[in-house]
């Protein structure tokens, strides 16, 4: 590992290296070391996590950089059971970039703070000469209060199983997409949407939640993986129930991509208790972001920290962490 | 306002038009309102900040990158009389840096880290291809806790006398002369630094503190100008009071700058009640890195929210907030 390349960013394999051995090490301690979706504070009543947007194109169907940059953080506290809260806005802008498109992106980061009902309390503003950055980054960075401890995704067992709120793959596919002219003539529409609102109903009707998890980069693949390492678990997907919309296989089949890894922004993975999973299917799918909600997969001891992927044939392969480039400037 | 210039990134007037009339008027609540270095949360428990960093070059005398990005968001957080506890850290790096260049700058934050008392909780890492930004940008967000209450920037009054705690200038003058390739022989360093250990031997000496600010973008100018329209006060600056060391005074005379308006990322301006202005000086002067703390300003009534500068010859002038694009990329 001399340079840094596009790989180390892919939310996969190459990206945890990185982060383990450059971040993790140097800023060792308890909070960090537990590779939550936040942090938990303050004796377990604040989740804090930040993301930086530099998402491309900045415009999409279905959202843009300013709604990604409120749905990312508010969703990574929601995972853990908190209600955002606070947030803090930092935009690194090119020199020459139009105020009615910045005026445009906060107008939708407004939006989205509406439905989560946070704030942002604290921002920065910097503007760098032509070239040094890409038409506009953001960074938010949110606060959020604990409504249900204990969330984790160190604690999947056995008694759970593994649900997918929602079809996969329809952020990463409308991005590329976008990027190669192929959006005119398509129904494909970012999944981006925040989750609180359905975290909040699942903890209201008391659902007995183990872990839930957002799967951006790397996609399905790299949060099943995660969990399967971090609760020293196999988990066993049926193929066949993890729901992927036609334009998004068609994507996938005409460009070799594996739906299992593509990007999300409005899609969580949930372990929840086998006796409370239908109850969670029924909240879920009063929602139209999570309409097809479906129970993807269960929790064995059959192969070590792995996760299997059973087809409808009834072969069994691992489906392993993303590696490789994947897209860049996907979030 | 119809594209964003390099001046929308000041630390000045125009930086200020584009927060208000963009940030500002979307995200719209109390806190925000205040224009405080941290936003105080959680009933005046909490600070919250942050800050991205684009400075350049990432290599520069007296710090880097990772350390400037952990001082200015920990120092943001000392200003309102808050100990730095928990922190984010977000990079987005360019494909192909040099991974032993990151640990460098990611070493520097871990000691910076320490003595601040503060850790690194939360993370993201982002890689971007070749030309999407330039080499690496870092944002920190943090929360302190408030040991002090009350300091603000709303409430420096005629009972005030003005405090800065060090010479001006030096960050600015440093990063201009590595720019220009002036920097070889010269003592000139950024005074970049932690400054919590200053304001928590303030705050044991129970000096009565009404505001603090770090003269960062914008300078000394900036800060005493904010003060003058938050609190509704004069400002009367004895010029000669004012300490700048002969490396800045050569550079600035050179180069026709105002030292008063280089970025500083060690040096804050305190207002503290005039009582408590000698003991506040004696507390500083113990730290090497404010041991030419100086009492420059009064605070009176003679010009409603204006700066007036009282030079050695008796001359007066207004000193106006910073405009222009200044230096792009100073923090």
């Amino acid at each position: 590992m001399k340079k840094v390349t596009l790989a180390h960013g892919n939310g996969g394999a190459e990206n945890q290296e990185l982060i383990s051995k450059v971040f993790y090490k140097a800023f060792e301690n308890e909070i960090l070391a537990k590779s939550e979706d936040a942090a938990i504070i303050d004796n377990g009543r604040l989740a804090f996590t930040t993301d930086s947007f530099t998402v491309s194109p900045i415009f999409f169907n279905g959202a843009d950089i300013g709604k990604l940059s409120i749905c990312g953080t508010c969703n990574d506290l929601a995972m853990m059971g908190a209600k955002p809260k606070y947030l803090t806005c930092s935009v690194i802008i090119e020199e020459g970039f139009e105020v009615d498109k910045l005026e445009t992106i906060v107008n939708s980061m407004k939006i989205e703070l509406e439905k989560n009902g946070a704030k942002v309390v604290s921002g920065d503003t910097k503007v760098v000469p032509k070239g040094s950055v890409d038409k506009i980054f953001i960074n938010t960075t949110g606060i959020g209060e604990v409504q249900k401890e204990g969330i984790s995704s160190n604690k999947v067992s056995t008694d759970d199983v593994i649900i997918v709120s929602r079809d996969i793959g329809a952020h990463g596919a409308t991005i590329f997409a976008s990027r190669e002219g192929m959006d005119m003539n398509t129904d494909l529409q970012s999944d981006c949407a925040s989750l609180w609102p359905q975290v909040e109903a699942l903890i209201n009707e008391n659902i007995n939640i183990t872990a839930l998890r957002d799967a951006t980069r790397g996609g399905l693949s790299a949060v099943l993986n995660e969990w399967a390492v971090q609760s020293d678990i196999c988990i066993e997907v049926n193929e066949e129930a993890v729901p992927v919309k036609d334009e998004v296989k068609g994507l996938c089949e005409l460009l070799g991509f594996e739906a299992m890894s593509l990007a999300n922004e409005g899609t969580f993975v949930l372990a929840v208790k086998k006796e409370d999973a239908k109850k969670a299917i029924e909240v879920l799918s009063s929602f139209e972001n999570s309409s097809n909600a479906s129970i993807i997969a269960d929790v064995t001891k059959q192969y070590d920290k792995k996760v299997v992927l059973n087809s409808p044939w009834g072969t069994k392969r691992f489906l392993e962490l993303p590696t490789g480039e994947l897209l860049p400037r996907i979030c």
